[in-house]
């Protein structure tokens, strides 16, 4: 599988050492963590949009993922964090879907 | 790294032939795309009341990603897609980023 | 026109002393902010969805209000500070849109 | 009670008529109801975002309930018929409220 997610985290590790004049994701760092939220809701909204429209979806779906892995970074969370809870859910069996499922 | 989102789509895929009574995704297929995208909205803001509180973010973002990859499976796209996506904006250098920043 | 927000307000008011089992209102009280913004969350996706369809779009937009006059009423907010903020904004002459504009 | 609403209302109806150039609410209407619709996702996470801090509730709502016209504008609604829906609701005793509460 693409190790995509690490290597996007150690550039968004990276982007924490780079000025707000010359990043997008430094940017959002310096304007802090309801900037990125405000942003997690828009692209949200986007993702509903291009779905409804069967249009863009991946290209929306993409930006919703990284403003999340923006976010992870922003709070010192590792996304393999995220897969390790999606593995405790899912991973073994699929049996405990239901046990588990999100209210 | 963990295989865990290609074995999550395959459970995913699985659950298209369940009955909607006995899976909670089955049970989201079948509502339909609508249900989906609502779910969708509504973990976003989980993310975001997560997010403030600086508690469960891992819990939240996980039910975030959960349900955009029903989404996926909903619409017939995989998840490799959004990895590409992904891989195409940030993975060679990274200093695409600028060029390719959402809007 | 109608009073409609105000009386509503009246009612959201009196649901404070009644039991969360007897009052979907009282209910989203006692669960508290979390809940209710999850709520307001929720209808504005729903708002985005009838939008895309060109149907229910009234239904939803007032699901939407409903709650956010729900969370006014649990903060403490009067409505009529809402209608203010819009007139102060917007009632004299609608010239003060643009300095005024949402970011 | 204020009126607010319905001058708010004749002012984004006359938008119709300027140039996108000119004014915030005339561009949101070239840019089409997409446009609008992220708005409205943006602000409902602004309204989460405030209510959890506590702070800016009032400027935020106002800016939801803003962009809900600006849609229902754009789409031939009148804010009437929300306020009427309220009222087939809420307006005659507040008892209806169990029987018609949001899903």
């Amino acid at each position: 599988m693409s190790d995509i997610l690490f290597r996007l985290e150690k550039i968004l590790e990276q982007r924490k050492d780079q000025s707000p004049d010359t990043s997008y994701v430094a940017n959002l760092y310096h304007k802090g963590t309801d900037e990125i939220l405000k942003k997690i809701g828009e692209e949200a909204s986007e993702v509903i949009i291009a779905a409804k429209d069967k249009d863009g979806v991946v290209h929306e779906v993409a930006d919703l993922w990284f403003h999340t892995l923006v976010l992870l970074a922003h709070q010192g969370i590792s996304s393999q964090d995220i897969l390790d809870e999606l593995d405790r859910r899912f991973g073994e069996s699929g049996l405990t879907e239901k046990a588990n499922r999100p209210g």
